[in-house]
């Protein structure tokens, strides 16, 4: 099983490529909290995530035939951009494939770090039998995301890292999909401190390592759904499994709209951009998922930013719905005039700002005397929401709350 | 006329409420620009801009009896944060007079920060009346955000870190709005370091300080219409034109959409989150707005990062459609069973994502027979574009661009 000597050897090689990332004091969540709270902005890491740090190990250890035949491995994510990275610094070949319909923004990235993209195939799986193909066919070597202790021995570098910056720290939150990260985290943690406590989070929608470790073996789930796209992971890995059985303290789960909500109190109080992956732990603290003390010192590691700018775009717009500061409605007026104006009247006694009016006459869903109107607004919270919902219902309106 | 003591002094007063914000240098905008690229990440200072700087400062030249009476301004962005803050932390009473459509963020923001918000007024002048009037009426000391001394002396101490952080710096690149910031950091540096350049960035659609320089006084804007709202100023200050006359080396300008990929660049590559207005000296080194020689040493400062979340999603979309990558098109089908589908199939030989379809047999701008389709998709980049449009139109579509 993965020891602390093995990331201390990591460290020295992971230093090549990845850089230690900031551990910052964060005086909002801070006083959300009650506790001290920093973060590990591990999405600010070389190619946007901790993933560079478990590739560059395992790409170190290689022989040298092997660095001389390449490698490859079947990633649309963070793996890929690590892979992609960790390899060209190494002087090593890599191919990385890549479903047919990967976001162009991820094959971009990976080409532009220098890995030969292929394409194939139209979910996972198939890339992934394409890549273990070109790993029999030209001898490279294929690098796992995750199931690899050299790779978990990469990422645990994290777990050096916050405690040599904060000796101190109590409470670690670990985002988990197949628990490469928080195997290589909880080795350090534990035998350097074994006081300072690990919480793994997992996306309520790709939760495998509770029922796991309740029943004592790996259990696969058929699917997965989730916007933290980077830990949409079916089970923990064979490697993994009994590292975090051993090792971690609790494992705890977040909702899709939850992890919204922390990634826009990221952006909007922190300036930082955090994919849903990186999110989960900060959600879990800030949605009391687990018990802490007063004045505990707790870190979530933000584990990575490599967001597409359309889901984000989403995302926005569903955190913004989450905390009562958007509201989509759709009532039915009169055909008459003066109809709509009595209607944003009380908009306006309400202060909701609009942002759009849909005005339909002809929708088929309504009577051939009135008008359908969809209405967009900001507003000020969940309480300003509520009130101003039963106003209108009060003066007759039947309203549909559509998000 | 301001000089270097007075930045000097401000120095120590600042640092009780605002943070010495990273210089932090950038691989990515280094290898673009073949320039050694450090951005001043402003945008993570506290009240998420610069404005606290001026406004500490400002409130610590006050007599006691000023800070017994309190303290008054009109401000619906960055500077009613920094004044609402600074106050706070000196223990004096603020009032900050908003017009009455304000953001909510913006209002909660202020509040939170300690301040009473006064809500007057449907636009920037009236509020400013009101609060005049609070001066007089409440015996109140009014902070202008840019047209005082000590103002721009708090906004200097930017410069001071930049020199102590980079002590080579070649060229610094700084947003002008009424001109406080750029002002003390001209003269910070100018007064250590003449050799160093000083360049200024307004927003196309706000530029009053290049008309103002050519004619030798201050020009006015009849009006201002730019995405970095918080550069919209009509004018340079009386205090700051002078200075700017004789400090700053070149100013120039960027257009929104230059400004919307700033934005973008910095979230995708960056992970951080700029305001328009902290983008546009990002914008004008991307945009070879003015000359550098290789390897010369370019801060641009990122002056803030207040962006309402709404806001954000409008010129996320606009600057994927400036790179190539948002392509929304209107075409009309024949209304027969396999329109829809042979278009489809060009779409896919194009590889072009589809996020959205409308389908629209109603609309009453086609003929009967007729349907029209609206389509967004996700592309590759502009000559992903060009070679897909020009396909579509041989193969006899007639194509709308609409984004």
């Amino acid at each position: 099983m993965l020891q602390l000597p093995d990331i201390l050897d990591a460290r020295d090689r992971v230093r090549e490529t990845s850089r230690h990332t900031p551990l910052e004091y964060s005086h909002t969540y801070s006083s959300m909290t009650g506790a001290d709270v920093r973060l590990k902005l591990e999405n600010v890491q070389r190619t946007g995530s901790f993933k560079i740090r478990g590739a560059t190990n395992r790409i170190a250890t290689l022989s040298a035939d092997e660095k001389e035949a390449g490698v490859v491995t079947a990633s649309a994510g963070n793996h890929a951009q690590g892979v992609a990275l960790a390899a060209t610094r190494a002087g090593v070949d890599s191919k990385i494939v890549m479903p047919e319909h990967a976001p162009i923004s991820k094959v971009k990235a990976t080409r532009n770090y220098g890995a030969e993209v292929v394409l194939e195939g139209t979910d996972y799986s198939q890339a992934a039998d394409r890549a273990h193909g070109l790993e029999r066919e030209e001898n490279r070597t294929y690098l796992h995301a995750f199931d690899d202790p050299d790779v978990m021995a990469g990422q645990g570098t994290i777990g050096l890292e916050i405690l040599e910056d904060e000796p101190g720290v109590d409470t670690i939150v670990v985002p988990i999909g197949g628990g490469g990260l928080i195997s290589g985290v909880a080795t350090a943690v534990k035998e350097r401190n074994p006081d300072a406590r690990v919480i793994g989070v997992q996306a309520a929608g790709a939760s495998s390592a509770a029922p796991s470790l309740d029943k004592g073996e790996r259990v696969s789930l058929d699917g997965v759904d989730t916007i933290a796209d980077g830990i949409a992971t079916r089970s923990l890995g064979e490697g993994t499994f009994p590292i975090i059985r051993e090792r971690v303290d609790e494992v705890v789960t977040v909702s899709d709209p939850e992890v919204a909500v922390a990634i826009i109190y990221l952006l909007e109080r922190s300036k930082t951009v955090v994919e849903g992956a990186g999110a989960v732990s900060l959600a879990a603290l800030l949605f009391e998922k687990f018990d802490y003390e007063a004045d505990e010192t707790i870190v979530p590691i933000l584990s990575g930013g490599n967001v597409d700018l359309n889901t984000l775009t989403n995302v926005i717009v569903r955190g913004l719905v989450e905390t009562g500061r958007y509201l989509k409605i759709r009532t039915v007026l009169k055909d008459q005039p003066g109809a709509l104006e009595s209607l944003l009247a009380i908009l306006t006694a309400h202060r909701a700002n609009i942002y759009a009016i849909h005005h339909d006459r002809t929708s088929r869903d309504v009577e051939m005397n009135d008008t359908e109107v969809e209405i967009e607004l900001e507003m000020r919270g969940s309480d300003h929401v509520e009130q101003f919902l039963e106003d209108l219902r009060d003066e007759g309106y039947d309203v549909d709350v559509l998000a």
